[in-house]
């Protein structure tokens, strides 16, 4: 681990940040792309990632209440069409199946048994979990349904990016049914709260809750609620979103029960989801010039050991202290796990170390035969600079070694916040806005000022305008820290508040 | 929970039995069928069964050193057709994508942007893992790959049966690369044996293992070896594969190595898989006229407390109690995890108990005011008939609740086993073969002898005279237990072995 003046990834963050992204995503060894268009491959470093998002949400979202059920991947044509909004957001991407066999023709083989009603590969489920929850409501004692889904989608996006946009990707979808209108908007708020926590705590991403405009709406929503995050190009990242459906949806499907006063009533329903795009997240909040680096309390794996094998004669003790202090850390719980270990005991020299780097794991921890002459360690820490390593007893490692994952993870996420907060300013002047968002230096049309607080009157007209002339959208409206009345960036009217501009994924 | 002497299902196991599976599935609230051909829904208390087998499936793929990844749901037409049998064996039941979004017409909504290669829904994913197998592998140092992936996959099924054969079913799939024959026949044994070691210890389903013979094998494999389990009509089902699949998917995909002596070769590779048939596995063999019994290490609850709550003085004192007793069952660990407890409140006298029956929940607990005054609670265990209940104390209750779990465990295996004994015979006389897979009465067609160990000469002709004359097919070529060489059941040549001859799922 030598060369510490030229970094791991080129180009560099400041370079090119979007070839960065990509370059990152290849070095790391998170996801692939597949020969499939805009499908990606998730490789197992990726996965484990995933899988720890998964069981800790999972955890979070039973703890309400919900309840994991699976619904079919087709939804029939005439599904989507029951919601107008709905199918108008979803109809110019998706994959449509229309046969249910193949045939052997002069040309090879082709498509066969077309179906009668065509199938759309699920965007969403709202409309096929409704028809359920038709059937499972009667009665107002039926309700609150809590139902969450883990599951695949499919959206045909034009312009596909590895985990921040891809026609497929892996989410959970929770749909709810509540008997009062109060009650339904409690739990989108609460859902809201939950991926903020989670966003936040374990993920050290800072977020922006807030309610999105009604150009931004969910198609076929009442309100749809966000937490929006900065990443390193000053860019939005829309991070999960709670929809209150108000009765849209148990409508289209006929969601009704017996009041308690025997009256019939359409159910009030809510969805909400997050997706593996917060893989891209991660890797855009915290990744430096060296590659990713992964939250602790989430990461594929917390240490790799490193042992040092230069003599034969010293090998067998290395790698048998080596296994030692890995069984001892396997032993050792980390909110809610034992720490997951890897050894590479490939030749130091070669790409080792770096290669580790790149991937992102928390703790490298060499292991030579002058360390174990002193019953010592020498620690790297992907927080700090590649050659800031600090030698610890064995002891003192195993003794802190979840402290330091801790300030690990405490350290992303202030260094995440410290940026945000630099790159976000209240603006009130419309010259000032256009400045802010207009890129300095042509050949570097990403780098613009970052989030923009400021006024809007409420009104489509001057959103939209601002999208057109500048590619930068209200990302919400936020729900806490919201100052007093002043006037609209775009028009000058009364504006009640101010919400957050900014360019977006 | 009075009715003693009717059934609480109809028509009962011996009246009709593919009508009592279907009446179980519905009763039980596990699955229901949904608008989508062939497709279920999986309701919360059939998911939450289906978690727990995968959560324990994964912890022993992951002791083996298997790790998970995730591979695109489409796959080109042109990669299903590399592998000729493979294709053969999935053309006439595949779903195929053939456009990428929906336009307005005349007649509403129609498909619109053809693709220029089909796309089909995985049936199965040999052939985009074994593209992305190529990449991953270029020396014997890569090796071997031990990969799995946790996937829905879809199979258009003309004649579809909650569970059993549905057109999308959720399943793992495994796949892995080796450097050597001997290295991948030991790893597709060696799966065999994690199913085997999962589907009896933890499922109760007793299994024969066995190797396919060439009919039956899996498109594009070599070997296909399989467990095979009676089910309560004495059919067979197909309870899990492991397919060793020689260098055929290696060439097919372009999967090669260096050598260690530097010579370039293909990979070995296999495949193994099981899927949420296996809930009707336990549905078939633990099963009686009462519902499902759900084996108490997978369950998707272990204990139902049922208070009950007559007078209105006692009420609030009773409500209590159960909630204390239901806290201090949560603190108790059965193999792994915190036990699940469920509370129902609804009133005595209605459907409540026969609806826990129904669920194959494996302790119902009710407690009522004359209970408290003992601190006992009375105790009613699935495995048991339904008034057949216990007083225990408090104590006595949470002292053993793990013990009595594991004998309804040990008892629904062992019975199990004993039925699957008393109707599997060796057969060696054609006619009596013939007898025993004919129907007694015509009345009931499915009611059979069972498994037959009979000798076969390994002719596929006399394997497909068979199975045209009784639809019963050879289910596998046991691994164990073989006994000498004899006749063939069909044509009377020489036989090195008996197999097992069923009628199948």
């Amino acid at each position: 681990m030598a060369k510490q003046s030229k970094s791991a990834i080129e180009p560099t963050r400041e370079q090119d940040y979007p070839e960065w992204y990509q370059q990152v995503v290849r070095a790391s060894d998170l996801a692939e792309k597949s020969p499939v268009r805009g499908c990606m491959v998730i490789k197992p470093w990726g996965y484990a990632l995933w899988e720890n998002m998964v069981r800790i949400l999972d955890r979070m979202f039973k703890a309400t209440g919900v309840k994991n059920a699976y619904f079919p991947l087709f939804i029939p044509l005439s599904f989507l069409e029951k919601e107008a909004q709905h199918v108008e957001g979803f109809a110019t991407e998706c994959a449509v199946v229309t046969h249910h066999r193949l045939e052997k023709s002069p040309d090879g083989l082709v498509p066969a048994g077309k179906l009668q009603e065509p199938l759309i590969v699920r965007p969403t489920s709202e409309t096929i979990i409704g028809d359920a929850f038709s059937k499972w409501v009667s009665s107002y004692r039926d309700l609150p349904l809590l139902i969450n889904q883990w599951a695949n989608v499919v959206r045909w996006e034009m312009r596909t990016r590895m985990f921040l946009r891809t026609s497929e990707f892996l989410w959970q979808e929770g749909h709810t049914a509540h008997a009062s209108e109060a009650e339904a908007v409690e739990r989108t708020r609460q859902m809201l709260d939950v991926y903020t926590d989670f966003v936040e705590n374990e993920l050290a991403i800072p977020v922006i809750k807030g309610r999105k405009t009604a150009a931004e709406t969910f198609p076929g929503a009442v309100d749809t609620f966000c937490i929006e995050a900065m990443m390193q190009d000053r860019k939005a990242l829309q991070s999960g979103t709670s929809h209150f459906l108000g009765q849209n949806f148990a409508r289209a499907s006929g969601i009704k029960f017996q009041s308690r006063d025997e009256k019939e009533a359409y159910a009030w329903t809510t969805s909400w989801g997050v997706s593996t795009r917060l893989v891209g997240g991660i890797i855009m909040s915290h990744g430096d010039d060296d590659g990713i680096i992964l939250p602790p309390r989430v990461a594929s794996a917390h240490v790799v050991l490193l042992p040092i094998l230069r003599k034969n004669a010293d090998a067998a003790a290395v790698m048998e202290y080596t296994g030692k202090l890995a069984d001892a850390l396997r032993r050792v719980r980390y909110h809610g796990r034992f720490l997951t270990v890897e050894i590479d005991d490939r030749p130091v020299g070669g790409s080792r170390g770096w290669d580790w780097i790149k991937k992102g794991i928390p703790l490298r921890v060499e292991i030579g035969p002058r360390d174990i002459a002193q019953n010592a360690v020498f620690v790297g820490r992907r927080d700090r600079a590649v050659n800031a390593k600090t030698s610890l007893s064995r002891r003192q490692f195993l003794d802190t070694v979840c402290e330091i994952l801790d300030d690990i993870q405490h350290n992303l996420f202030e260094r995440a916040r410290a940026f945000r907060k630099r790159h976000t300013l209240p603006v009130d002047d419309r010259r000032e806005f256009y400045d802010f968002f207009t890129p300095a230096n042509p050949a570097r049309p990403e780098i613009h000022g970052g989030f923009a607080l400021s006024h809007w009157c409420g009104a489509a007209d001057c959103e939209a305008r601002i999208k057109e002339d500048l590619r930068v959208t209200i990302r919400c409206i936020p729900l806490e820290n919201q100052d007093a009345a002043g006037n609209c960036i775009c028009c000058g009217k009364p504006s009640p508040q101010r919400v957050v501009f900014a360019k977006a994924y």
